[in-house]
């Protein structure tokens, strides 16, 4: 039997948006498919609970929570998934077309909280919001237009993981549940730290080493009981290195 | 692979639309899609040839058509199919989901020219509308909510008519190849002494400490790359060890 995914443990982030017109229809495309967690982050302007696009998403509006940075905002999540109209710039991430994305995603959702993340409508994610993402999803658009709205890319995303019905590969006991950010954090700041003790890191290239840093420990896919370990390591690695 | 549908033989085509934003952003998904064939019937406010939403998609709204009826509008396609959100009044027409009515229409797209009606906001078609489809199609929503956003239902079905049409399977320069052994091997030495330094492993527990180590570390499926920067943060962080 498959079961339909679960859209409670989906949370959609706006990132630096602009328009709240665009908030508004992006929720209200949520609430059309059952996906009713949305955070902004900084949104540009505050008004957006007011938003008139909003029809029949005020609920969902109202419980929208506000963060200041993307790492607050995801604190909670397993997997992180950024998405990109691409062809700006260079990735240092892997990408998945939406269609590839959305089975994997729905898997996640089985069993851990998932976030995705919008840019703003003029720039979309910066590399330091990227540098929070397990990997990329893109909506695949004709090439001579990719520029797709805002609240339309969310619409596609939130039906496309609502519309398929998943198909559960035997429950694997033995595999740990995946880390969730904050102890990533945790082992990203303690392995900085160490670095940083070390010499590794010169202090002028510390903002983008970073960003590197922390799409590395993302790309190990740790699960939680493994974070712990290497958090415990890394804690008396660094103890020994500040007591000597 | 499936072939990709014509979208050249689709014609768009809104009744009624109260909301000149709306035909913008319908016009702007439909040109994400490759779906230019956007007809107007007696669109509420003659303004919408400047709809603001429309980014990109000024060409495909420059050479919008406007009819009268709907039966103007639709004379020249081969099968005709209203879009609704039902719920409101009896249907006379046989009714497909979007993800089910998607492979009929992209049948009939190869060898005729297909209609797709969307109504008015306030009112979606009326029954005068419906008599000239063949049948009806309606995009799953939650119970609770389903009014959807008219140029959202719009991007919904052209990307899933476009569906397979572009699908780069994306593939992934920038996956490295997998770590070998011998790397890892490398890793598993340094973190080693690394922990012995700081006390973390017991020496009456070294030998399953050694195998606790290198079953984590092929958990983490290093690539290459990654392998080789985990390396070398180790060395530099022991050689801070061992020099104090």
């Amino acid at each position: 039997m498959s079961a339909p995914a679960n859209l409670d443990n989906l949370r959609i982030i706006l990132v630096r948006t602009r328009n709240p017109l665009n908030i508004g229809a992006a929720a209200r495309a949520m609430s059309n498919f059952s996906a009713l967690d949305l955070r902004l982050v900084t949104p540009y302007e505050k008004a957006f609970r007011e938003a008139v696009s909003a029809v029949g998403a005020e609920p969902l509006l109202a419980k929208a929570q506000e963060f200041s940075t993307v790492e607050e905002a995801v604190r909670d999540a397993t997997l992180v998934v950024g998405t990109t109209a691409i062809g700006h710039r260079e990735l240092q991430h892997e990408l998945s077309s939406l269609q590839d994305a959305a089975p994997r995603i729905r898997r996640k959702l089985m069993s851990g909280r998932v976030a995705i993340l919008f840019g703003s409508e003029k720039t979309g994610l910066s590399n330091q919001d990227l540098s929070h993402c397990h990997w990329l999803l893109r909506i695949p658009t004709r090439e001579e237009h990719r520029s797709m709205n805002l609240a339309q890319a969310v619409v596609l995303v939130v039906y496309e993981l609502a519309r398929g019905q998943y198909h559960p590969r035997t429950k694997n006991k033995l595999v740990s549940p995946d880390a969730d950010m904050e102890t990533l954090a945790r082992i990203n700041d303690a392995l900085r730290e160490a670095l940083d003790l070390s010499g590794y890191i010169h202090p002028r290239s510390a903002a983008s080493a970073e960003e590197k840093l922390r799409r590395l420990l993302l790309r190990f896919q740790l699960n939680a009981a493994d974070a712990e370990v290497l958090l415990g390591m890394l804690r008396k690695i660094l103890w020994k290195l500040k007591s000597s």
